[in-house]
């Protein structure tokens, strides 16, 4: 079968001689429907972060079971399923709790299919365990694969504050990129707090009222910090979604975030804050969350089918896999990627 | 100035000497925008609950500050404000954390303004505190005053739940009337859970789906459970609403909420139920919930703002009490009633 | 080898001459060091509630691990683990969640080893997957086996209430038994709420101070409640916990349970209450839980390795198993019997 | 009557010319049974960050009513009673929720008693409102006074850790000074986590232990984090409290708190601590919290009733104030000094 493999630095390539496994005990062999193409395969590929190399790439997979190892109970083959993603020991207390993506062994890398482990940008990919399929029914595999990355990592940040998201409150999303434009979609499905976007482009600023931002600033603006305080009034924002994570977007963060509120940094922009206790209001949870939950990723779906949250997607064949890797550098894929068997 | 006071059973007039009262330390005087008409008041009126009387009708009041106590800061004269409605001792612990709904003192009535003290049906009213004002801002206190019941008790319910009221799960709610409808709109405004509306009428059914419900199930069916079943899957609804509490409602929300559910039980529908630990899924709380807390109400103003609540009202002046209390009681009013100054 | 199998209504035989299994894909086989001997095996066998029969009884299981299927990593042979009683489905949300006690499909039977599967009384049990082991480190299997069950009941019913058992607050124990003397220990260990113990004997009442009890009451006394409410004042008990669940202990629970309290029924003493909105206080959770989680499971352990809870344990031998259910019958077991090959 | 008063930049003087005042409204007069002497006033007197003089100092108040506004219900004469310390405007949202620490006016002081209004190093002090008293019953208010700042500070920064503090999860205490001594005893009252506390003196260590620590590190060791760590295993702690809050102590906690866990800084050593989204395990909360809430105070005694925590207090005359603010600036107040009118 064909496979996109990472052979080591920038050395991305498109084989066809890859042997499709065979599930045993728990695990399951998939037929991909779809593998998305994600900004943090860059930092594989171009920067090096992973030692391994020899693996199919794609760590957002979606597609139909096609064989299922002989102790499985509960699927069959032609079921439609995302695969979730970072794959933890399995026994852990985290892991027993569905929270893999903060296994107790995660420094004891390779983590997961695409992230040193073979992916899903292939023909068929094998799923160590059934613990980690999520069924998605009636939805498409080449639209629903972003959903295990893209939709989960806001998901899972915005859960983590959903008790302080309450109808008199206010949450500022930083960054109206991949991640951002679907957080906004998820806060507008399930709070009513006053959604105020900021980005540095008008055309986000625009998406993101379309999307249902109540408010936008240009984060650009000397004064976005005032602009945002004028919306919120004294009690500020509540919450902070930062999905830059640069240097400026934390520093605004600071600025807006109320007492006892929560600032979340997801983007992995490699900001450095000085942190000091004085420095921000009090009480506030400065928090850098990681991917999502297994039971999340549940909910992710339950969002996903009642089109309540949705990724613009780019098609794909396989073969183009450097193709696209090429676009995604160059700042071109609007949405997500999606490549294809 | 006018009041309509209640002077035993049956027995309520509309008085005009009374005297204006004045505020003295914490106390605040509103001038009436809106009282409004609730069922609850028949409970006083016609069946005797209360053993006081005398007093000042009307528990659902909205208004602008006329004067305030000496010693108030932070509010002026002419600020709009709601009324909260079940007034506490102020001073054991669900009060100070503002559950005055839930004071250790409840027991020891009278328990708030109309409901045994001077009430809103009014000219003016007199606050006891300034702890039991909200402020509404930009709202019309006339449409605002139902919120401090109608809203704000099927806010407290479903808030109460809102853990699990995540966008997999399924919620029933039964009775779309006064207090139910505003709880379909505010599950609609905070949850992505999938909303099945229960009812009597092909009427108030197609008035639920309006208002955001997704399914519909006629509850005088036979097979209603099943049809809800249907919907759920065997997974069964995370939660249900009962704004009815008759037997039969009771007996189908046993029979459609989940493992681990909540069974929440809101209208006073008189309903006896034979509980037993076996009689229902394991791990279900039934839970009897009374009005809401303080910081829940100003919450609901949030929402209210928002547009993302609305109650119909049907506006009546003072003088016509008796006529709004026989449409109560004939059913004839569609919404709420309030009664204007 | 040997095992202690439930043939049909009162007839429990010990057999020599089953099969040791083998474990494939994701089981394991476990040498048992102890199999707990509970209550709710006389529901079994002596009055039929399992339409099944033929299987080995026994479902509070610890042991050491002999063999494990080709598809495990992180286990080794000779690791001692306690194993998970309720055995759902593994996939569904709640599975998932580790909350098996909750699967949705738990209405399709068998439920589990010991109840209609295999359990632990033999020399050897084969657990179906990995997932449902837990580490008890440097803990003796004989006496942690009762931890599954008789702790886990009651610490899963605890820590649900557990942000309600703040210092000022008071927790009432109905039912010093098998039980209800752990949830003693828990509360200690867990809150600073003033515990109040009810029994009907005084040496139950002694023994409940020894473990950690402020005050006694017995629940015969016809004052029972009065003197719970002497202690607690007006603000009552905000949790209850009835390890009885007759109609007696059930009322009392209601007459002392605080306004927005919860009144948790553990106990399957069969009592029938006639609920209704007004006949308990207002906002008040009767839940009625079930069994615990697998993640709650690892938390009682950590008490256990801490000495924090302790059960007292009767040791026989596998081959008096009928012996000890008579015993059980007779009431003669003080704490837990627990056979041991 | 005589008072404490802050007249600029270390100037301090006992005067005995103030008039007593008299409650108004919803005003009380406290006769003073002692009053708190805390670091934090030397923040005051020292180091000028008050811009505000000539008030009575002391924000740690206890003591009997001596006369109450005529709009006080609920309270008498000669109550014993606690003073809550932050005095929020009494309306916004925080305030309502009794979290006044987060008052949205904080950053508009005068914020309290002692902090910029008149405070309790008096005969009398005057509440504005009956809402920031909390009684003690039968606690001594010498003894109880410090437990407005020293207890309900960690008390409050426990609270929000409560649910990670599972029995078998590990939480490190850093500084064993005025309220890190006060943290292990509730952690011990509230938890049944593995407490490991930290400190730079043999002496500190050893009362941790007595006090409830189960392993103490000299946070001076080089390999520190590696000891705490090899306590841990791989889980490393779930919860961090800092009550040194400089730099070496921030730095050990990212070393050894969880994945998902919380890093609490409570000490305001001035610490500045370069944070980046990679330099500390995902999804941990970095917390500055401040003080606490009304209903937490109402627990915190809770606890001092049933002697769980005891705070050692040396008893001084007001008119040693400035001896005893002198000793403290040496560092030689063992546990906490009350002057005593």
């Amino acid at each position: 079968m064909k496979a996109v493999r990472f052979f080591g630095h920038k050395d991305v390539r498109v084989v066809d001689d890859v042997e499709k496994p065979e599930p045993k005990g728990d695990e399951v062999l998939l037929k991909i429907g779809g593998a998305g193409v994600c900004h943090s395969d860059l930092h594989v590929i171009d920067e090096g972060i992973m030692p391994i190399t020899g693996f199919t790439l794609g760590h957002e997979n979606a597609g139909w079971i096609e064989a299922l190892g002989p102790d499985i109970k509960g699927y069959k083959k032609g079921d439609a399923v995302l695969v979730y993603g970072p794959w933890g020991c399995g026994h852990c207390k985290p892991c027993q709790h569905s929270k893999e993506n903060y296994c107790d062994h995660q420094s004891e890398m390779p983590f997961g299919g695409g992230l040193g482990l073979n992916g899903g940008m292939a023909d068929y990919m094998l799923v160590p365990s059934s613990r980690l399929l999520v069924p998605i029914h009636d939805l498409d595999p080449v639209i629903a694969a972003p959903l295990t990355d893209a939709a989960l990592t806001p998901y899972s940040a915005i859960k983590r504050s959903l008790h302080k998201l309450m109808p008199d409150e206010y949450v500022v999303v930083i960054g109206v990129g991949g991640l951002g434009h679907v957080a906004i979609q998820i806060l507008k499905a399930m709070s009513s707090s006053t959604i105020i976007a900021c980005d540095i482009t008008s055309e986000k600023l625009a998406f993101a009222k379309e999307l249902g931002a109540t408010h936008t600033v240009n984060s650009t603006d000397k004064d976005a910090a005032e602009q945002i305080q004028k919306i919120t009034g004294i009690k500020k924002a509540k919450v902070v979604l930062d999905f830059v994570g640069a240097k400026p977007t934390i520093t605004l963060g600071t600025q807006v975030v109320s007492l006892d509120g929560d600032l979340t940094l997801v983007g992995l922009g490699g900001g450095v804050y000085e942190y000091t206790m004085m420095g921000l209001p009090f009480g506030v949870s400065m928090i850098n969350p990681y991917w999502g939950s297994r039971t999340e990723l549940i909910e992710v779906v339950g969002l996903a089918r009642q089109k309540k949250i949705h990724i613009e997607v780019e098609r794909y064949h396989l073969d183009q896999a450097n193709e696209v890797y090429d676009r995604l550098r160059q700042g071109k894929i609007k949405g997500r990627a999606v490549l294809i068997p």
